[in-house]
Formats: structure tokens, sequence, C-alpha cells
């Protein structure tokens, strides 16, 4: 993509209400815009860091068997009524007898129904990458809690605890990978199972000082608490809890027969008899996940994005009006293509300064620059966002890489 | 995937309520669920789908120039006050001070603003493939008029009629190849320009008796016209117009000035002046292209997926219950999948007779049959969902290719 025709665009003034580092970065470097509290469109670099980090969800969730469904968001009141959770204040109702899905269980677990009989249709999982809607009476921290935003959320189905209790093991270790993928260190954070279930909960907390949630984290063997549940030292090991901020990218809950129950959903055991399937659900907060890695992969100069999920891999700047630059930068950015490399061209007639202060702050793992000084010296300088090291290169040396 | 394992079932009866083909098809064939009136869940086989048609979509848009971004759907009142589209009957309002969006250009249209100062960030284009509300007052036709859809809206800004004329005909082109690579044949329709324009627009139209519009073809030149449009003979070659019944999978609007002037999107010009940026839009009915294809697509025995939209290439299944059908079943299922080939897998302990009728119904287009017959006669059965024609071919020639 050539910068200077982008929807993409750096600026340099910060909005009045921005309340957080990451809507600040993300905003400035052109990735969002938000449009109310809570509510953010993805810009042409923004919408590329969601569907990497997509597509890594979607390979996680496909290795642990989950199949990809989509369910919508305007869901009949009905469904509601029969768990109760008809009147949470977070949701909103289009009309009298809609509510916007802010979680899903009320859809699958009717779905399910149709689907399962008797005990050889368990157990199975399903999950969708999807919008939800959560009438936040505080939607802040830019995109860590919005009013809409993509989740992904899996659900899984079992004939007994010892089952569901096993996938959920295989969750918490996708779980870990997704978020290590993405080049964040998460922590599994024991919880009360908030409006979807009585049992306790586990999310996946980064650590942050933008994140919402206090918790504390054994300084021995990493497990954490959410301080909801009042610990003084941690149960598995013994060893001294440390007090922190986290972001929670993900939770995961026991669900028990919850919905099951609402919903009437048995199945025939070997033996004939009706029993009650057991449910898990998983989430996974995919917009939440994008501002997390910006409030964790950042410095005073901007963004810097791990290569998993980087909008381009590489940021290719052209330095001045020399022709022969000029030639040369668009071979580079044409075989750079062709090879299928993501590259941001940055083209414009600008100074050299803008142009770096623009490439710190959008964060693309590698800068190249094509100058009449690097020409002179027989190639291209790269530069690594995350490293001061700068190193003469010749072009088609890369481009064979 | 395995058929015994997967949330996607066939199904022999048929909801009471089903009011067209390709909802009874979609239903039976475990590809969708009805949630309430025009409201749907895709099941894995229907998420497949919508995937492969994004995929064609997302190619055609970017080969145009076209930079994906992603809207929300909490869009603020005020916005849509500037436009007087507040009041739209079909919008449906959440909160007293926000619209779900059912377009896009109460919100492209600021964020335009926001990019372009002069004629120098013109032309550009940016689309995205999201989710659409309209209440509908009778959401009728299975997934061919929904009160949620997914849908592909393109919008387009421009300094002069010309390059917007231009950019307008490049649509076009694309239009015809997204829908002719979904396997359908479109016709250019001329019509009025709705809530959107006081232009002329277009609409391509796919010919099927369940379409809600009604149109007249040119039996020479093949150029339509709405009948909203009081058309006698065709303007273009003076040829006898036929009416008949379409399904309209896209639209293109010249928007002219009318959201430039709604947001005061200008541009500076070449002498510095201020002129108002021109617009297009562009939409795709995603999910009403997965309708119209199973109307188009289909015999009594089911549905019949075009190659380039079918959510499997390969319908591979086990006859009885002999181990070494099952063994060289499974080992073909294997091997496939290592070759990455998407293929689904009937191993369910059910009849032949079932087999066939769910491999009919569901439509992929190659079914792959092992029984000790086959294996007898050397191999395996191949036969083309739509042809009567049966071979038997040896496994490891089909994996070679």
């Amino acid at each position: 993509m050539k910068l200077s025709q982008s929807l993409s665009q750096t600026s340099k003034t910060v909005a009045h209400d921005t309340d957080s580092i990451n809507a600040k970065l993300l905003t400035q470097a052109g990735f969002v815009k938000k449009e109310a509290a809570g509510v953010y469109s993805y810009l042409p670099f923004g919408r590329r860091v969601l569907a990497k980090i997509e597509g890594i969800i979607r390979e996680e969730m496909n290795a642990i068997g989950g199949q990809e469904i989509l369910m919508p968001a305007l869901t009949p009141l009905e469904n509601w009524k029969k768990t109760g959770r008809d009147n949470v204040e977070i949701a909103f109702k289009p009309t009298e007898k809609t509510v916007l899905g802010w979680s899903h269980e009320e859809i699958i677990t009717p779905l399910a129904k149709q689907r399962v009989k008797s005990y050889r249709d368990l157990p199975f999982a399903a999950y969708q990458i999807q919008t939800k809607f959560r009438n936040e009476p505080r939607a802040k921290s830019g995109l860590l809690r919005g009013r809409e935003f993509l989740m992904k959320d899996l659900y899984s189905f079992h004939t007994t605890q010892e089952d569901l209790a096993e996938y959920y093991e295989r969750a918490k270790q996708s779980y870990f990978k997704v978020f290590e993928r993405c080049g964040l260190k998460s922590f599994l954070v024991a919880a009360g199972g908030g409006d979807f279930t009585e049992n306790i909960s586990h999310e996946f907390q980064v650590l942050t000082e933008a994140g919402e949630d206090r918790i504390k984290i054994c300084e021995k063997c990493e497990l954490g608490w959410n301080v909801e549940l009042n610990i003084s030292k941690c149960e598995k090991c013994g060893g001294e809890l440390r007090e922190t901020k986290g972001s929670e990218v993900g939770n995961i809950f026991d669900l028990g027969t919850k919905y099951s129950d609402a919903f009437d959903l048995n199945f025939a055991n070997k033996e004939g008899k009706q029993q009650k399937v057991l449910m898990g659900c998983y989430g996974i907060g995919v917009s939440r996940l994008v501002a997390t890695i910006a409030e964790v992969w950042n410095d005073e100069k901007g963004l810097i994005w791990p290569e998993s999920v980087a909008p381009f891999q590489i940021h290719l700047i052209s330095l001045g009006k020399d022709e022969d630059v000029k030639k040369e930068a668009e071979r580079i950015y044409k075989k750079l293509r062709e090879r299928n490399v993501e590259v941001l061209f940055d083209e414009r007639n600008c100074g050299a300064g803008e142009k770096f202060a623009d490439a710190d702050l959008i964060g693309i793992p590698l800068r190249i620059v094509v100058s009449s000084k690097t020409l002179e010296k027989g190639g291209m300088e790269i530069k690594k966002r995350n490293s001061e090291k700068v190193k003469i290169v010749k072009a088609d040396e890369i481009l064979k890489k």
C-alpha cells in the first residue's frame, strides 16, 4: 500500500477525549477512528491487524476441533427470558422483542438442542468471530472496553464432567498459545463467574497499567487470582502474591448445566436415559487484543507491532526527489509485492524527519530506507523498529530472502 | 470434517414457515438455522460458503484499489439527521441517540472528511464486509431479504464527474466478475436511486423466480430496466424487452454531492478553491448471494454448489461395515487433508441410500465412494454432483492430482 493513497494517515494532534495510550496511539497512527463512546471504525491499518489476529485465533480454534459458525446479533428476547438474563443492564434492545447479543449462550444452546439426541452426538465445540454489543455505562480505555466490539466465542458440549474438564484444559492451553502468538505473555487468573455461571471461571490477564482488573499473581508459580476472590497466599504453592493490574484478554467458564437446564438440552446416555448436557464457554476479546498489544508494545515514539500481528511486514521509505531513488524504491516495492510481502510504501513528498517519525509511530517491524546516500553506499538501509542498529544491504540480497 | 461430528446435519423435515426454496434447501442441508423472521445463524457448511464468497469479493475489491476497513453498526443518530435519513422506517434504534447502520454513507463521509484536504488526496475507495440491520416490515424469501445480513459496501471519492464515471465503470466490470466467479450470470439493470440518491442507479440482477424485483431485459443487448422506470423498448438498441423476475445481488449509485453537501466534505482544487467531493457507492449482498446461488443451483434432489463457493470440494463416503473399506476411506481422507483439499467425510453408520441422498442434498461438487464393491473393482467411485456419470478410479491416481 502506498501511504500517500491510504485512508490510514498519521496525525500530530491528539483528540481531547483520548482516555488511554491505546486510543491515543491507535488514533494518531491511523489504525482507528472513534465514532462514539466505545465505538470505533477500523481504518486500513487497523483492519489488517484485526485480520491477523482473527487468523491466529481461527487456526488455534480449529486445532482444538472448534467448528466455525456465525450467529446473529439480533436475538429473540424470549430466549433471554428463559435464562433470566433478559434484564441485564448492558443489553441493548432495538425492539421490544429483540436483544442485541452481548453473549450467545441463549442462541447456541437451542442450536445444539436441534443437533444433540444421544451421547453419540457429543462432544463437540463451535465458535464464531462476531460483533458483540454491550451498553456499558462507562465505555472507556479506548478499545479495551467498547460498546461494540469483536469477540471470539467458543462453546463446548459434553456428556460428563470429566470430558468437559479435559476440553477446558485443552482450551486453556490453546488460549496461552493464541496470546503468545499475538506477542503477549498472559497469566491464568481464577475469578468469579459473573453473569455466566456460579462456578469459578478463569481469566487470561495481560499485565498492563491500563488494565481495568486488579489481580494477584503468585511470584513463584505465576498463577493468579482476581482480587474479588479475597486471597492472601497462593492456593497452589503457598507463594507470595503480588497485586497488579491486568487487561482481561480472554475468559473461560465451566457453565455446568445452567443453560442446558434453561433450554432442556438433553442427551440419551448409553442406557437410553435422558441426561443434561454439560457446557463450557470460552471468550477472547479480539478488539481488546488490538488495544492490549498497543498498550504493551510501544515506546515514546509510537507503536511496536509484534511481527505476527503487524499490519505490514516492511515499511519502505524513499527519501528526496532524486529520480534514481524514486525508481529504485518503486522497483523494490514492486518486487516485494510480487513475493507477497506486505509493504507499506511511504513515497510522499515530505521530509526525512516526518517520514522517520511516522514510521516509528506506525510501528511496522522492519524499516527500509532508499536515498541518494544509501544508493551511494551500494544499497538500502534496514532497521528494526525495536532496535537502534542500522545496516546497509544490497537490495537484491533482501529480495532473495 | 467428519459428518458424524459436524454441527451441520441434514434434516428430512421442512420447517412449516419455510417461505422459499433457498430457506428450505439451506435449512434442510444444514447450512443455516432460522432464529427469527429475517434472522439466521450460519452453521459450519454455511459459514464456509460465506467465507468463500467473502474471499472472492475481497480479491475483486482489492483489484480495483479498494481499501478494506470496518465501520461500526452502532452509529450516532445526529449523523443521520444531517442527511435527513434519521426517520427512515427500516432503521433500528437501540437507544434514543443511536441507529443500527443499514448503510454507511453517514459514517464514511465524516471519515473521508478527516482524510481529504486537497485534490492530491483524491481519488480513493474504501470498502467493508459488515453486518447490516434493516427492520424490514416483511422479512421474507429466506436469506434473500433479511433483517440482519452481511453486506459488502464500497465507497469512492472523486474530484470530477469524469473520474467518478470512470471508477463507476471499473466497479461495474468488477461486479460482473464477482458474480460470475460465484457461478451467477448477472444483468445490469437501470433503476431509481431509492433512499440513496436522486440519480439513476444500476442494479445487478440474477434471473430467478424467487427474486423480488420485476425487471425488463432487452432480448438483443441484455441491458435491463427496473419496471419502476416504465420502459417499452430498449433505450440502447431499440430491442424488445422481456419482463422477468430478478434477485438484486448488487447495486451501484452515483451519489453526486448529496453526502458531501450534508457533511461539508470539500477539497482544495489546483487553484486552491474549495470544491465538493463527488461520491459513488457500491453494494453487494453477501448473504443474499448465498441465497441466490441456492435458488439458481439446485435440482429436485438438493443443492448444486459451483466449485468456487462450495463448502467442500469433495464429499467422501464410506459404505458398509467392512474394516478394509473403513481403513481405505480413512486413508484417503487423511491424504486429501494433507494436500489441503477440503473434504466432508461421511463415515456415519447409516445406509447407502441415506448417504447418497444427503450428498445430493448438500451439493458438494465431487462425490467419492469407497465400498467393498469399489475396492473389488480396484479403487473408488467418483461422480460429479451435476452429472450422472460414475467412474471407478484408483485412489492413488486421484491423490496425485
